[in-house]
């Protein structure tokens, strides 16, 4: 007889595994710096300080003239006052003029004050007639002016270190003319695919090969994830293959998914790697599809042994590994599965013992299950997502409701 | 007096001015080639049919023995059968023995079956004696074989046009081994800021200068939504600058966003820019802030002037415009703006007569208005999202429940 599975374990058990490698994986967390261009979906890896007043100077809020403001007091459509223009004050440029009683600037929005000025009259109470402008109404003293630093002030906190930054931030880091963000390092996920009858995408099978579908999905969903994937494609599952692989892999990757190799078959191999290189923690989960998973660590990298079967492979992944990397990345709460609630259209049985997850699709707001095997493309194609059957429960009857945890944006 | 908006409209008559304008866009939307490691979470041009069968070829879906299913029956762990074992099959490889009756081969998951077998045994009901192989289980016919085509056969539909492209679907195309998948073009802004007073990030400030947000925030914001920024940067906003920066734009790109030069001061030129060239559909939203806004058309292509102070850019943008290019880039359902509901912490008052949207931040599930104007950085450093209070409304109370719109993602 061959070897068996060290021995199949709960999903509970193997949840409280996962979370401590990926707590070790998130304390040890490096930083980068980055191009303000790249920062937006990262995660700011320091306090951000405002490096200068914003605004920079006093600076006009509306288009208007510049006043010494007691000049305006009372001014009214049928008592104007009439001040003398100095000079046109456009946004980006120094004033070079001060105002004293008795005379104003034309300003745009965004233009600094000029010296002397304490008010901005709105344009659209003055009248203009050569050099001569006619005010129409007051300006109270600070009218229309943003004062420096009243925005925030050189040495305030402008961002915290953990701020998932978004466009918002994109913004805010931009105003104060940073151009590289230091940052979190992307969580490195090192693919590869075992099997030797894989074949990459784009050359031709020979008879007994088909192409290789893990290292593409996995790629997919590792990136959608805000991980980098590190793509080592199809490898041999031999031991001297695989471990020499594996060793490029844990110094190149925080994580290092494969897929393939993980039953108990005679090819099967990769159990025999880790342990041999590190620690096989898991060998087994009481779960349908992807009971053969393998959870290992070598070196403090995880060792993730997804099994060969695509359906199973990507949902193994989604369902016990894309929530830790999304919180790594950042994305833990605008990127997590979303689900909706709705009946079955059809009876589905599910397998004893195991918490089964279904492939579903959804047609007229009913659930129809998919009833391919975890080897099945069609499937794949067809699913919209998936349910999940408790291990207790064999038969769920037509018309039950159930929630259907959605591909959409995975 | 200087020109005055040409109208101030509601938000409704904007939203069906924009609906058209989109519609039109989507329903001319082009469609591209892109290699299959890019085309996730891109939209399907075209239906694809299965280019092959799937399985290419009758396979093993265990390991075992591939056998004559006909030698086993009844053979049980008492009364054994006994097979001379012919070769050893192993996914990848193409059989070179048929299997007569009395005769076995060993056979991996995923490998072909060779001819004459009809069933495979699990390789844990069996024993191997050198070339003897004891079987202890029958085979019924067909067991663990799957057939050619069982999965998806050559011609079949495998993804229908208009499909969201996720990492599942990425699978289902990798298995038929396609290097280059038809996507929709993804939509192209082109960014544009204008400002006299405006300096790229990195640059040194001069007196009088800041440094431009919108290009950035912008940009960001455009690369999350799905779509492909084009960046202009900062340009000058006299007629003639604009004018031919905006004719380089409307070339290369599907809409055009610029930033400032929308109000109705001195040195505002856009709307004569769009008058000009094309037509100009709004002219004021009633709304805080954004209430500049400017919607036009030049050669079919869509022209959007935002409100210069970054606030009310970014808000417009997400609010009005973000929607509609998220549709057009499929990422409607999973990009789209959460809520979440909390009492208001401090009592707010809104200005009357437009739509207001104010920053908030949350704070151990309160909600906090951020009072600060719409040119305030700090504001969007500090902000989570935003609340709407309807144009009736000018006092919200403390402890109102508000539902506040999420940046998160964004």
């Amino acid at each position: 007889m061959l070897n068996k599975f060290l021995k199949i374990i709960e999903v509970s058990e193997v949840e409280k595994i996962l979370k401590d490698l990926f707590n070790d994986l998130y304390s040890n967390h490096k930083s980068e710096n980055v191009e303000l261009e790249c920062a937006n979906h990262r995660v700011l890896a320091e306090n951000i300080n405002a490096t200068m007043d914003l605004p920079p100077f006093d600076r006009a809020s509306k288009d208007g003239f510049a006043v010494h403001a007691p000049d305006t007091f009372g001014a009214t459509e049928e008592e104007s006052v009439i001040l003398d223009l100095l000079e046109h004050i456009d946004a980006g440029q120094r004033p070079q003029k001060k105002i004293k009683p008795g005379y104003c600037s034309l300003i745009n929005t965004g233009a600094p004050i000029p010296e002397g000025a304490s008010g901005v009259v709105m344009v659209e109470y003055t009248e203009t007639r050569g050099k001569k402008i006619e005010i129409y109404r007051p300006a109270a003293p600070g009218q229309f002016i943003t004062k420096q630093g009243s925005d925030i002030k050189q040495g305030d906190r402008l961002l915290s270190k953990g701020t998932f930054i978004t466009s918002d931030k994109i913004g805010a880091l931009s105003a104060m003319g940073l151009k590289k963000i230091p940052v979190q390092e992307k969580i490195k996920v090192a693919i590869i695919s075992t099997g030797k009858e894989l074949v990459n995408s784009g050359q031709d099978l020979e008879y007994g090969q088909i192409y290789d579908v893990n290292s593409y999905s996995l790629r997919s969903a590792v990136i959608a994830c805000g991980a980098l994937p590190l793509w080592l494609g199809v490898v041999p599952d031999d031991y001297d293959g695989l471990s020499d692989i594996m060793k490029d892999a844990i110094n190149q990757s925080d994580i290092v998914l494969t897929s393939g190799s993980t039953s108990a078959g005679t090819g099967d191999v990769l159990k025999d790697v880790i342990k041999d290189m590190g620690e096989v923690l898991v060998h087994g989960i009481s779960v349908k599809p992807g009971k053969p998973t393998i959870v290992g660590k070598i070196n403090e990298k995880i060792i993730i042994g997804l099994p060969g079967y695509p359906v199973a492979a990507l949902m193994i992944f989604q369902i016990f590994l894309a929530p830790y990397i999304r919180i790594l990345s950042g994305k833990a709460f605008n990127n997590s599965i979303k689900t909706v609630k709705y009946p079955l259209k059809e009876r589905f049985f599910s397998s004893k013992g195991r918490l089964h997850y279904a492939l579903v699709k959804i047609i007229d707001e009913q659930v129809y299950p998919i009833f391919k095997d975890s080897g099945a493309i069609a499937a794949l194609a067809q699913a919209q997502g998936y349910i999940k059957i408790p291990k207790n429960v064999e038969i769920l009857n037509e018309e039950t409701e159930v929630e259907v945890y959605l591909f959409d944006g995975l």
